[in-house]
């Protein structure tokens, strides 16, 4: 293990908040979570591998999907708890809904509306 | 208080995860947290209120430095417990160090590096 990742400050459950953003666009894909390994193996590999808290296992984005994340840059802020991926999104889609930002609500006038489309069926990527 | 608020997936704790993110160029500025509170007043206020966990109370963000962020638009993700705020970053810093960005390490060979220069001394943003 590099001592990289001593420096981050992993919360009380081992973890950091991973957002990952396009490389070129600049949009907001998701924000996720990586503990130690996960974040050890994104760096080795060149692809995110997070670790997922539902499911409590390793959780390399796109092994379902083929959606996978390529790394273009890591980025730690201040604190020191939070990592900012910068990715090419395979299939430019991040979302598990089909579409390409996790961030596809929007707030207006006191309502979260739905500000992009689907753009293949979960169904069809899931499948 | 608005039912978009119950939207929200909260944590343990009562906290959503909050990015905020220049809303013209994009850049990812800072990570923080939110309570029911002060994502509201957020809402309401059209700046960024945030909760700060070490002090245990609601951060005005640029209550000290002036550097508020003025709110261009609030997302959510599927998972509904991360928003993304899009900002205008008042005085082009957002990080307490004088920095553009909080993001302001990059990992390279295994080491993180600054990417990014101080553009005020912190003594003089907050005297």
């Amino acid at each position: 293990m590099s001592d990289f990742l001593d420096s981050i400050k992993w919360n009380p459950d081992g973890l950091a908040a991973a957002i990952a953003q396009d490389a070129k666009t600049g949009e907001v894909l998701m924000m996720a979570w990586m503990n130690r390994e996960s974040l050890a193996l994104t760096q080795q590999e060149g692809i995110a591998v997070y670790w997922s808290r539902s499911r409590q296992k390793l959780w390399r984005k796109g092994e379902s999907s083929g959606h996978t994340q390529k790394i273009k840059a890591i980025q730690l802020d201040c604190d020191g708890d939070a990592l900012l991926l910068k990715v090419e999104q395979v299939g430019n889609i991040a979302c598990h809904t089909g579409r390409r930002s996790c961030f596809y609500r929007s707030l207006e006038e006191n309502q979260w509306r739905e500000n992009a489309g689907v753009l293949r069926n979960p169904e069809e990527i899931y499948k």
